[in-house]
């Protein structure tokens, strides 16, 4: 039942300040550290809290040269986590009909208490 | 920047129970209390509590029918993370062969010590 790997991810996206950083990368293509976590309000500290998540999720990937570390999102980098959601919703979206139709019934019928009445 | 749903959403797929829970629902339409946490190895308040993180990311939704607790996933329980995900991953592949060919560059580039031998 462990994914190491999958819980990473997602736990990788769940901070509003990683997806800006993915969020920015993914439109700019590549970016300094300083670009990519430019006005996120937070220490310096923190951010490198940030994208060491990110890494050690495998989202990103960092290149240093010199003084300048660039940031970019690695060829997989979110794939993963995309292709659990997207399997499971289309299963899902296949058996929709069936269970709004008993999600249906089962509000429109009385309940228990009413029943004894 | 705060998008307080999506981090719900992924925080409440970063944990391979929940993740299991998820599968077996979309796999069976709807399942109860019971079925859907089967052999998960924790205790029943721990399962509590992967629920209702299930429940405040409005993923699943629950109908207690007298002593039967029943789940499904809500209809676009999945769709913002996944949306989310597939948005960023599309933009990002169609940058991926100009920064591919930049760090492909960065990386036969001699360091910066080499270069000062």
């Amino acid at each position: 039942m462990v994914n190491s790997q999958l819980d990473q991810s997602f736990l990788a996206y769940s901070h509003p300040i990683r997806r800006t950083i993915v969020e920015r990368l993914a439109d700019a293509g590549s970016l300094t550290v300083g670009e990519a976590t430019r006005d996120c309000g937070v220490s310096k500290p923190a951010i490198s809290r940030h994208l060491k998540v990110l890494e050690e999720a495998g989202t990103i990937v960092r290149v240093i040269d010199g003084r300048t570390h660039r940031l970019a999102l690695r060829r997989d980098g979110l794939a993963d986590a995309q292709e659990w959601l997207d399997r499971h919703r289309r299963l899902w979206e296949r058996k929709f009909g069936v269970v709004e139709e008993f999600l249906n019934e089962q509000r429109s019928r009385p309940a228990r208490g009413e029943d004894a009445q």
